[in-house]
């Protein structure tokens, strides 16, 4: 399908094995942090939670080194916040004889649903491993016992199957280990909005808690480097807890695992050795270049920029060559992500994904003095957004259309707005305005597509109405109770899952962190302040 | 409850600490042998079979390879044999993408019931932690997975709880990994009789999985050091593997952990320390001194022996004090062994196990030139000979009794032959000739007492009708197909458990491998060779 690209030189992506062992030496420290829970407590059915329930304090955390547990007995521990990590404590056996293992199962929560309601019957797409929950026998006590794997969680629930007849056992020294490779936290914003404070804490610990010896996009579940992910946490790791090594760990990495044409693949597993991900996603794929863009910008590496501008040379050739007279038009079977709304109709969006990408790749390649290499951007851009004014934007109704039943999406005025598609901001804010206020027009379900709406609005000058989405949105989430912000959320039905069981969705996803980007890059800032 | 007791001076055990460092320099190296599982097997009902089941052959092991699994599928493996050890493996993941943890459950049976039927609902009174079943997450993919924990298998069924959709699992390179410390198997019997040789190879393979770094009781369950097990351990592994050093690191191990007053503890914890079991139970106790004396037998270790002779006296100070007018009249609430039959009464065989014990420690102390520690003891036995020959033998019924009701049991008989008290070789064959054919007669429950039994007709001079007892007892847990010998079994009741519920039974249990014993030794001799 993509014959013209058989021209190309190899050298583009035959170093692919450098790249990887310069990934490989960028491999981060982890660090470990021990921490007591804060209180016991117990999960309270409440219709007015957006999660359907409200935990509801038992007991001191201290209190636990009272309580003697058998069989059927538990207990539900708090930490107060979101971590990545694992468990750790002392299990002591008291009574006549300690005669027998002791059968434990854990259940990791980062929300109360996860401890509150039983994960089985498991009704969820994604595989049943992912549910957080762990059996575990414990031969001999006494015995120092630290989970052997990595959870996300606030609460942990802990259900004791069962001892012997003759002793009952004891928890002491319980920890969460918290685990992460981000540094020093930055200080807190104090804005003088509360909300907005809150909303930037929370998405600093989504940042923390995602940022491993990768960016991962959730680390409860796929723990996985993608491009669309990595280019939000990378611009809010850039003004909080800077991360630069990282970023640039995972460019490498993804340089490494092209697909055979040498196409940007949508992610990399990282264990148990670095491998592609073998899926390509074509937005993604043009995302890349933007990371890279947005790397040289914030870390002035030219070197790495250099090594590296091959490959965003390779994708430039692969995706253009999908533009037919100004239109992108991919193969019927390609995937374009943008976001996880079903019915969207993707295909305005993605122009302006392109529209974006080539743009910035243009200047990076200003930059290097590599114009050459890319030396059919400017026309291709001009041709595309005419090809826009001709076809994707319906006048009469001021927003730009996408597909053959000219749907209307927040997705393809963000996306066309970034792009820079609209005349001038006017025209960019009357396509916003419309699908914001045109209840047929199709809602984005992620943060992802969210952050994109309220940065297009930014470029079109809607700072208050930027603001106010953004603590409708993100506020929503922190009201829902959120230590750390969700893979998807969708106000209207905020217990939808695109999975099919809301027990497997991730509640630390790092593509919802970037409000700390607009707030402490004053992008946003609180109404006092942009009165 | 012993006032007299507490004129004794310290020094008897005083050196419990010494007695501690002198087992721990005695552990043995484990050694480790992996090997591969021969057939993949499914389990068929069959009311013709003890356990309800038969084994049938569904593929060779090697087609396991071919095999890729995914959700709801899993498969039996076969290993031909019983082990105590672990499972290793690798998981390899093949699909379009391998894109998260796989759940799997691991089921270890050391007869087929444990996996043709569910373990649950589990109705026995034994710690549920037992169940010999291990849910685990493998993260990435490939991996190789052991198993952290230590089981007692034959067959081992693994069940895929999920892949993803994405991908599928296949396993290489499965193995058992056999942990023993037991050394070279001894050549094998080659005794003319295929039943003969049969049990003895069961007997020598149900030692070796019980010989770890202590003699366990059962690797499946308890994996305790106890008295009585330890004493038939000791004596058979004197004549299959040797094994000197690790009876005497038990017997230091048992002297480091006497109750407060010099008693020895009927069992002891190795892990995670060393600890005392807490249970004391008197014919236990009487049977260290068997032990020791056995082994002085077995090693002419006389220095070990003059260490613990302190040890020794003390039992017998203790155990003597309740000898009340030449019977042995223990406090009401002291616990007696014997055998798990419920109905027992134990007074007349504990009688006799006294009797044995005094015996034994006499001539060891003759040995060790410590006759007067113990000069109590050759009055004593005169005076409890008698008072049997009064009291406890009923010469109508040719049979010795017990308690008030005047019982009859095996294990009366048994334990008083043992203990010297019959006239003569003639009334001891009446005597058990009597219980044999009496359906009234208490019968064992446990190989433990079957042992004591082969080993009393032996006294007697009934080597036809010991080896007979012998090929019907543990000849018939061979005809069910055991791979080891079992902890209970009853004939005329195969299913029994004393815990309530059958999966929880151990079927290795050392105190049942004494067949080798008196083959090897020549004490029972195939019909041939005998006649």
């Amino acid at each position: 399908m993509l014959a013209a690209l058989c021209v190309l030189p190899r050298r583009a992506w035959a170093g692919a094995g450098d790249y990887l062992a310069r990934a490989q030496s960028l491999v981060p420290m982890l660090t470990e942090r021990g921490q007591p829970p804060v209180a016991l407590v117990k999960p309270v059915a409440d219709a007015s939670r957006i999660l359907r329930f409200r935990m509801e304090k038992v007991a001191d955390a201290a209190s636990l080194d009272e309580r003697l547990l058998g069989k059927g007995d538990g207990f539900i521990l708090d930490f107060e916040g979101h971590r990545t990590g694992t468990l750790s404590f002392d299990l002591v056996g008291e009574g006549q004889g300690v005669d027998a293992p002791v059968r434990l199962r854990l259940t990791f929560g980062e929300v109360p649903t996860d401890v509150a309601e039983p994960l089985r019957p498991y009704k969820g797409t994604l595989a049943e491993g992912w549910l957080p929950e762990e059996i575990i026998t414990v031969d001999y006590l006494p015995q120092t016992v630290r989970l052997p794997h990595r959870y996300a969680f606030r609460y942990v629930k802990v259900e004791v199957f069962d001892t012997s007849n003759t002793f009952k056992v004891r928890f002491h020294n319980i920890k969460a280990v918290a685990i992460s490779s981000a540094g020093a936290a930055p200080t807190p914003l104090n804005s003088g909005d509360a909300m907005l404070d809150r909303i930037d804490a929370v998405s600093v610990a989504t940042l923390r808690d995602c940022m491993q010896t990768v960016f991962e996009d959730g680390p409860r579940r796929d723990r996985r480097l993608w491009v669309g992910d990595l280019r939000l946490q990378a611009l809010t790791a850039y003004t909080t807890f800077g991360g630069h090594d990282l970023v640039k760990r995972c460019l490498y990495l993804f340089a490494a695992f092209p697909r055979a044409d040498g196409l940007m693949q949508a992610c990399v597993y990282e264990k148990p050795k670095p491998a592609q991900g073998g899926i390509a996603i074509l937005d993604y794929a043009a995302l890349w270049n933007v990371v890279l863009a947005d790397y040289v910008a914030a870390s002035g590496d030219l070197e790495s920029a250099r090594e590296l501008w091959p490959v965003a040379v390779r994708q430039v050739e692969i995706l253009s060559a999908m533009v037919k007279d100004g239109l992108f038009a991919p193969p019927k079977d390609a995937f374009l992500f943008i976001d996880w709304a079903q019915k969207l109709d993707r295909m305005a969006a993605a122009q302006g994904v392109l529209l974006y990408a080539f743009s910035r790749t243009l200047e990076l390649a200003k930059r290097l003095d590599k114009d050459a290499d890319v030396a059919q951007l400017p026309g291709l851009l001009v041709s595309m957004k005419a090809a826009i004014r001709a076809q994707l934007y319906d006048t009469k109704r001021g927003a730009f259309v996408s597909g053959p039943e000219r749907q209307v999406s927040w997705a393809s005025q963000a996306w066309l707005v970034i792009g820079g598609a609209p005349k001038n901001s006017a025209e960019a804010a009357r396509a916003l305005r419309t699908v914001m206020t045109d209840p047929a027009a199709v809602r984005p379900v992620t943060p992802y597509l969210y952050h994109y709406m309220v940065e297009a609005m930014l470029l079109a000058g809607m700072k208050r109405e930027a603001l106010a989405l953004m603590k409708s949105y993100w506020g929503g989430m922190v009201e829902a109770g959120a230590d750390t912000f969700w893979e998807v959320y969708e106000p209207g039905s905020p217990l939808t899952s695109p999975y099919g069981d809301i027990h497997i969705n991730s509640y630390c996803h790092a593509w919802s962190c970037t409000p700390a980007w607009f707030l402490r890059t004053g992008r946003l800032k609180p109404a006092a302040a942009t009165s």
